[in-house]
């Protein structure tokens, strides 16, 4: 079977793409992650744009295995803050993943930002990266609100602060299949179905 | 003597209006601040730009007082943030007026932004009502890059972690009348000096 490296520790990740794949009936690809390879050095993400940090991401993983990898980079644009806190979302309160803190500092900087002035895109860009050079990077946007206080219990990261447009439940509050049906990453993931399905053996 | 209202309770703001009009060589005219004049209530900063929020506040001012009104509102556009935290400089930590607060935070955001993309602008917009209803707004910049640490005394906000173009020094560190010669509020307050000069008698 084709072995395909998601570039990412994170469970709820690896079971999305894995769930992409299956609900798109691609057969025959292994979705590993990275607990599942040798260590290899982490570069830092210091790119200005979600393509490059996921282009860069997806590139030393194949330098470091061989093996055909998907990488995402994503994080939450703002309107009222100009696209921010966007390639900063995981570190947006100066230190990296801790989501509470990022969460209430944003609900902190919008007190004063009106109703009309709350709209905001979740953005995620997968890059597929192949052994033979090979790099493309897709793009996944989910419009919604910045609510003024955090519900729900699922996802990650600032699900519970955004409401998806047309609906009225935080994406804290929609169950991952709902979630993946509707996210930037669902979205992302899905472009790159038609490049990951030719890999299946 | 003429009496012209700087709406600021902030006394370097005052002083720094007072030595621009005694270098224009402006005389007859009394400046006062927010701490001269019977209190009225002050609107919450809501625009989406600094002429936004400096034309409201004047023309509240106004309004309140009889008297013509300078108002100033200002902050850092830094590059890497796509020109925030811009409107929202006074409360970027999530709270109003906490310096300190602002700029560690600000530090934390920037740790992985190489020095080549750590440009920014100090941004003041000031804007001048008149009590007959004409109102004008004037903007200044002033660019430099943002230090890996706050050095200096002098100054408030951002100013330890601010190396304006051309120099080495923090504008924290430079004295207020080097400060005044480039700063933005220099800059924008001086542009007002011609519209200020026919109200003196």
């Amino acid at each position: 079977m084709a072995k395909v490296l998601l570039a990412t520790r994170n469970q709820k990740k690896l079971g999305e793409l894995h769930r992409i794949l299956v609900a798109a009936e691609v057969e025959g690809i292994e979705v590993l992650g990275l607990a599942d390879v040798p260590e290899f050095p982490d570069a830092p993400e210091t790119g200005a744009t979600f393509e490059e940090n996921a282009l860069a991401k997806a590139r030393d993983a194949v330098l470091a295995t061989g093996l055909p990898v998907v990488a995402d980079d994503s994080g939450l644009a703002v309107d009222a803050l100009n696209g921010m806190p966007g390639v900063l979302s995981a570190r947006w309160a100066g230190r990296h993943g801790d989501d509470q803190a990022n969460l209430d500092l944003l609900l902190g900087q919008l007190t004063d930002v009106p109703d009309e002035r709350r709209g905001a895109a979740f953005v995620c860009v997968a890059a597929l990266s192949l052994p033979d050079g090979t790099q493309t990077a897709v793009r996944g946007e989910w419009r919604g609100t910045i609510t003024r206080e955090g519900r729900g219990d699922n996802g990650f990261g600032y699900d519970p602060i955004f409401v998806p447009e047309g609906g009225t439940l935080t994406s804290a509050e929609l169950t991952p299949e709902q979630k993946d049906a509707h996210s930037h990453r669902g979205k992302a993931l899905r472009l790159l179905v038609p490049l990951l399905a030719p890999l299946a053996g």
